[in-house]
């Protein structure tokens, strides 16, 4: 049996090296192809996807598997194998239940699609994109289908970005969640707007490549296992614990965007980094799911690098490599413009009090489209609507409105909500931080991030995918998913600055 | 038959890519892996290189191969059909010839060498890489063994590197060339040495690399199909034919060492980037063999770059670029500083009038060792000897003597005459094209490498590995392999250089 195990983990090595091998094509065409590489490259990665699937559901797997059935049931749940078998059985069913040929249709459509959407959205042609978005909105029903009986169509999309989550659970807690940030978002808005003038100046490229080296290395992003470069899109990928990489987009009129955007990454990266090195580069030696890494990301971005702590520690710095744009500004109003709230058309441009408001507009229109009570036709007004009543504001166009994001186009219906589930965990998982650590802001404000990412490591980054999203969160915060943590930050946060 | 034709072209692209993927881990290896990334990469590309052998050697291949032959002797020689089909049959011949059980038993040898030279090198310790250099070429004679009967026990390992040399034929060249060379450099030797102090002086980092960047541009390598960085040492690798990227190491006190290995890394650049399209990630889609590979980057490094017509157009950049190092050296001072001959130790630093000396020795050992004329104890010994008879120096220590190059840790025995052909072909290719372009002198002198790099790319270039070397040499020159016009063209240089 030891052996059938030990055979195993070299199939599921090789799967994960492989899909590995494609992440540093892809970075590498991120950060280094030259344009003119593309058609090769994208061959070459779909060449090597085509090859980990094909190894996945083999028949040399499917038999392992089923010759494991005995050992797997005897095996400790909290144990390594037991969590690795259990990451693999899951994927094996998931995956054969997926007929080749749909993958290879879904692949085309969704190659065709994005070329379609970003046209469209240069072009404000939303109807040009139409039947390609609507294709890809069936084509997901019909993978929906393969998993049924489910409880929610949502649910087998869902489950592929979050291991376990249920559609119900997510949209009760997005019901509280709406209605309170609605509210918070009302009262600001009665208050005099934050200044935040402070920011839109013109800082150099190697100041601002200098800040965010600085600020990973202070979260404790270990750069000789990793590095640092420039991308259109900031991103983070990892090729095994111990090759993490990271990429900024430095704006030259936006000091702040590059360093925030890096200590997100950082987030992300030093997650992939602090995974147990008995799980490198098997199934679940990587991070847990989409909302487990926001909620990473999220927290060394948001509730570590936009707190006045923090920037009490870190602002001097930008101060000093800046002196002419900052000496003479206040840390006081600084922490106050980079935590400016204003309801805005862009997801991606939107801040921490607004941000999940467009997440659940999002879902509210996935869901709808799948289970067909509206048609591809209907999304642009709608979307006006849901923006409008959310968020108080209206798209001029579509380029502004449903043809902002990229996901739809790549087939990613069931992401979004990973977004904001990952706000709700970072504020969960703080709020324990902060109990076993009472030092935490003071120790934040001395720079000291060690105590913190030491305790993250020892309570989630360590397990890796080892446990379900769901399961992580129980055993660190005895409870399930709760957006009561978030609400209270915000509310406190920002009521604080906008007093 | 055109079915099972388009099949083997699929089935040829795939194993193009596989390798093509793994060219690119190994660029980042090189350029950008943090060195703690060294163990997944190693165990990653050793997947993906067994992965493409096991595609080339598969049962659907031989029975592809087997199904084609009809087709095959049907088809005219010169089409690209043709010698696709060749080049496939030569190598799944070849590659099935050699167990599996060797192969891994190889590269497990070799890998355990490579750092057991490293550090043999660093500790002037031949007595430790003894036990597995021996070992290294009893394996090679036990490959060669797998292709026996063979004329010459070295011509199985030649031809690995060289498709179709004959070991005796290259023999009887370096018989020529090296009487001559050492004639040659006899007579130099009496002569006053020329002054190449001007080149000791300390360049800035941007500067050189402005440098490199113009100097490849100038003649002709394509930046939107590929880039330069900069590595321990410099090398040039290909994805596809628009995404082939070279490498550069620059030393502050030596200004020119980059920039004439940029035209060296950019010569076989430029030959891989004018590769026929048609054959574009084919086994025929890239370079014929190492020694018509080295052809091209000596001939744009040496016989483009160091002359005096070259360098009466670029020298005023570099006097430009560093005006106060070369402001007041005449352009002839310094074309005598950078064609400077002076035997040296070093295969890596040594001049024109000297390499192919350097060459020859290690082909003598390489045989005496396989003819086990000779054992592994005495190649220090031996190897000194040569240097004295050959180059007049001795090393004092086998870091500087038998020590000095990886190829033998790697296993590569065989290898080092393709430098020396490399060399030689580039003077009989450069023979031809100063006959069929007059003007070549003078439009070098302004600079125009135009007319060079298309007459290049018709006769040479774009036919890729279509043909095997000493048929390419053929096609171009109307003969085999010739010493003369190399050693013509080292005479005249340099003995006008030290009159």
């Amino acid at each position: 049996m030891n052996d059938k195990l030990n055979e195993l983990k070299k199939l599921t090595t090789e799967i994960y090296d492989l899909r590995m091998c494609n992440a540093l094509l892809e970075w590498d065409q991120q950060v280094n192809m030259p344009a003119a590489g593309s058609a090769a490259r994208a061959a070459q990665m779909s060449l090597l996807s085509r090859s980990a699937h094909e190894l996945a559901t083999s028949d040399r797997m499917g038999q392992l598997l089923e010759d494991l059935k005995p050992l797997y049931v005897e095996l400790p749940p909290d144990s390594d194998d037991y969590c690795l078998l259990r990451n693999v059985y899951r994927d094996y069913e998931r995956e054969r239940k997926v007929p080749v040929e749909y993958v290879s249709e879904f692949t085309q459509t969704t190659g065709e699609a994005f070329a379609a959407w970003d046209r469209a959205k240069a072009e404000n042609d939303f109807a040009s994109f139409k039947p390609l978005l609507g294709k890809i909105f069936d084509m997901r029903r019909q993978y929906a289908g393969f998993f049924a009986p489910y409880d929610h169509i949502y649910d087998p999309l869902l489950d592929d970005f979050e291991p376990g989550m249920k559609t119900a659970d997510v949209l009760a807690v997005f019901k509280t969640l709406r209605d309170e940030q609605v509210k918070l978002l009302h009262d600001i808005g009665v208050r005099p707007q934050v200044d935040d003038s402070c920011l839109n100046c013109h800082c150099g490229d190697e100041g601002q490549w200098a800040l965010c080296r600085e600020a990973v290395k202070l979260i404790g992003y270990d750069l000789n296992r990793g590095r640092i470069d420039k991308a259109e899109h900031p991103f983070t990928t990892n090729f095994c614990r111990d090759d993490v990489r990271i990429t900024t987009h430095i704006y030259e009129d936006n000091v702040m965007s590059a360093v925030f955007s890096s200590l997100h990454e950082g987030g992300h990266a030093i997650y992939e980094q602090g995974v147990a090195k008995e799980l490198d580069r098997i199934p679940i030696g990587t991070g847990a799911s989409l909302a487990i890494h926001e909620s990473q990301s999220r927290l060394w971005e948001n509730l570590v690098g936009r707190s006045l702590e923090f920037l009490g520690c870190f602002y001097p710095r930008i101060q000093q490599q800046f002196p002419r744009r900052f000496g003479s500004v206040p840390l006081n109003d600084f922490y106050r413009a980079v935590n400016r709230v204003e309801p805005s058309l862009i997801r991606v441009e939107a801040d921490e009090a607004t941000y999940n408001l467009h997440i659940m507009l999002r879902m509210e229109l996935e869901i709808a489209m799948l289970e067909q009570k509206i048609t591809v036709d209907d999304l642009p007004e709608i979307w006006r609507e849901k923006m409008h009543e959310y968020l108080g504001v209206t798209p001029m166009n579509d380029t502004q409105g449903v043809l902002q994001d990229v996901h739809w186009a790549g087939g990613m219906i069931g992401y979004f909500p990973t977004y904001a589930l990952g706000n709700l965990i970072s504020a969960q998982v703080w709020e324990k931080a902060a109990e076993d650590l009472p030092e935490l802001n003071a120790q934040i404000a001395r720079g000291e991030l060690t105590p913190l990412r030491e305790w993250l490591t020892e309570k989630l980054y360590r397990h890796g995918a080892k446990y379900y999203p769901s399961e992580l969160v129980r055993m660190i915060t005895g409870g399930g998913i709760d957006p009561r943590p978030y609400l209270n930050y915000l509310n406190r946060k920002y009521r604080a600055i906008y007093a």
